[in-house]
């Protein structure tokens, strides 16, 4: 096992939350001189088996505590899932059937498991220890919680003040998520900087039932490869596990230098010593950032497809570059930043390659406009967080756009 | 079966809150047309077996219902007295074992049958129903409440908004009084006054499962024989089921004239009718209010004792008074009624019988001081909500305290 101040500055590696130093630390001196590995857990909701980049962040930091020599348990959410979310009237269908639910599970696994090793990760489901919970437990359950420390959620306190309806069971999900970290003896869970909330209600629950309370670990939610919004299918900005090795080189291709170093650090398997190395050497000049976006963008295609298909699109990349399909004296269009971002279809009527933004919209509704390569899906999306964009209207217009910051 | 208008007048005799009249009417008028009884359900707590007057009242509402010719349901809160109050660990001890639940069980209905016919009256447990509900059907029904509405009762209200606690169980029990009203079937639920929010909820709960929701008639809390505070042990202005028929002829004497008619309103088997030939009779002057009261005590004690008992008590009261241990030159004293009562001690040290409230309180707790004949058990009553006291302490002091209104 490794030391535990090595440990530490790989746990908090990337990470927004840790609740708290102290207890991690005596978990980890504990942990070595018992040679007992930690019990980490994560818990994800088994109704969206398709994962994006965004998604993985967390998965990376479990991957992390496994190559620490620690116990990761990915544990599946389907009680819960199963009740579905029955506000409202009783005779309301379950969201998901036990079937639908496996199905799901199994999708996830054969995700999951290109970042996590197999052999180490033991796979949970909460129906486990809640199908033979009776209403009594549920009711001792919900008397270890008080709901003036519920309503510290955010959410429910904006609801509440709103006059947003708030359904009783809503309060008992944190309940339930808490109680899994008791059936799961863990020591440490993970979960994006948004569920810590959730998070802590585990460490009070496990208190409760008189265990030690569970460290919490949270890791940033992932900007889209806009570097703006949150990574997310609905905004356009994302980069899908299992998108096209194309596809993610060209999206990967786009992203700012900056959030390049970002992606680094959260999504990369490259140790930490060698992070610092290759910042250097950006910054010295010593490697283009151009290059080091290349290395990024193959190593994310070998995790989820092959080595073999991450060198084939960073060679049809180049192409199309070499093949001067963009043409060598494309013109060059200087725009000033916008703190909120422009608007793709408004952008390419300032910039003058279509007429409008109605026939902007038009355009990329058809597919006829690509970014640096990769066709644009949605009309949503927004720019210029980005410094340099190449951009294609039909087969034959080109333009290049510098984002300049106002001065 | 008795017509609808017959049926409403007795079930308004002496009600405080009817939700509503015209689905009561409806729900009556397909009893009637249908030849099918109404389903009339009284929850009461088992911790508490030891009754007095003030319980008995929604039991003479629930008997009423009988003598209609409906279905009495007595039901017996068992699952959450056997939960307890599970505040704060996990390991709290149950209030109450299975074993000291069914014996509370028994003397409540050893004291209730009392007053309803046993015949005809549905003894029910709630663990029943809740001791094969597991979580998930918990969960679901939370889902069919929001906390703003559970906010709406004034003691959840208060408690947030003064920063006391709230535990999220205590949100859960009035969702499982809810839910006895969905597995009972009911038609109408009784309660005191205070219990409204809970019975509310019982209409959302049925209606979410897909029933009609139950009609809700509650009962006002009664007063004690002081006629201020409402009648609780803690007062000592109560009047036990299970007292001696002496004790309760003189506590039942001593009661003014005008909470007499609220207690035969309450508490007695006369008929509407015959109520209001009564009160006539006393305002005529044809029946003295004295001889009003003495039928009343010996209509309860009959009750809870029998005829002879009735007898026997009445005829004791009389020789105190026929072998003039009260003197008939009795010292009179006339007091100003004070709004808020006037406390024992103080009036005995007013009107000279003791030297100070010091000795007045002295005295009650040594049992020396009797009102109309009964030893007073308490020293934090408060008196002159009745018109005239006789007082003796010790064994010889005796005076007569009329209180005056101030004018």
């Amino acid at each position: 096992m490794f030391d535990v101040d090595k440990q530490m500055e790989v746990i908090k590696r990337g990470a927004v939350d840790l609740v708290n130093e102290e207890e991690l630390r005596s978990k980890l001196e504990r942990s070595i001189r018992e040679n007992k590995p930690l019990r980490v857990k994560l818990g994800l909701d088994p109704t969206a088996p398709d994962l994006h980049l965004g998604h993985t962040v967390v998965l990376q930091k479990l991957k992390q505590f496994q190559e620490l020599g620690h116990v990761a348990i990915f544990l599946i959410g389907d009680f819960t899932g199963m009740i579905g979310d029955p506000t409202g009237r009783i005779e309301t269908r379950p969201a998901l059937t036990k079937d639908e639910l496996l199905v799901n599970a199994e999708t996830y696994k054969k995700q999951v498991f290109k970042i996590l090793d197999p052999e180490t990760t033991e796979v949970r489901f909460n129906s486990e220890w809640f199908e033979t919970m009776n209403a009594a437990d549920m009711i001792r359950l919900c008397a270890q919680y008080t709901m003036a420390r519920m309503m510290e959620r955010e959410d429910f306190r904006n609801r509440y003040q709103n006059n947003l309806p708030i359904s009783i069971h809503e309060f008992l999900y944190p309940l339930v998520q808490g109680y899994d970290s008791v059936a799961l003896q863990a020591d440490i869970e993970l979960g994006g900087h948004d569920q810590i909330f959730n998070l802590f209600v585990g460490r009070v629950i496990q208190r409760a039932y008189g265990q030690e309370s569970q460290v919490l670990v949270t890791v940033p939610l992932l900007e889209g490869t806009d570097g703006i919004n949150k990574m997310s299918k609905s905004y356009g900005n994302y980069v899908g596990i299992d998108e096209q090795p194309d596809t993610m080189f060209g999206k990967l291709m786009s992203i700012s230098d900056e959030l390049m170093l970002k992606y680094y650090e959260l999504l990369s398997d490259i140790s930490l010593d060698k992070l610092r190395i290759l910042k250097e050497e950006i910054h010295n000049g010593s490697v283009h950032p151009r290059d080091a976006k290349v290395n990024f963008a193959k190593e994310i295609i070998t995790r989820f497809h092959s080595k073999e298909a991450a060198d084939a699109a960073h060679e049809n990349f180049d192409k199309m570059f070499r093949d001067k399909e963009v043409p060598e004296d494309i013109e060059v269009v200087t725009i000033k930043k916008s703190e909120t971002g422009t608007w793709l279809p408004k952008l390419l009527a300032t910039i003058g390659m279509v007429t409008s933004t109605s026939e902007g919209k038009r355009m990329v509704q058809q597919g006829g406009v690509h970014i640096n390569g990769v066709k644009v899906n949605s009309e949503e999306i927004t720019l210029d967080a980005v410094n340099e964009l190449t951009i294609k209207v039909g087969k034959r217009k080109f333009k290049k756009v510098i984002f300049e910051n106002e001065s």
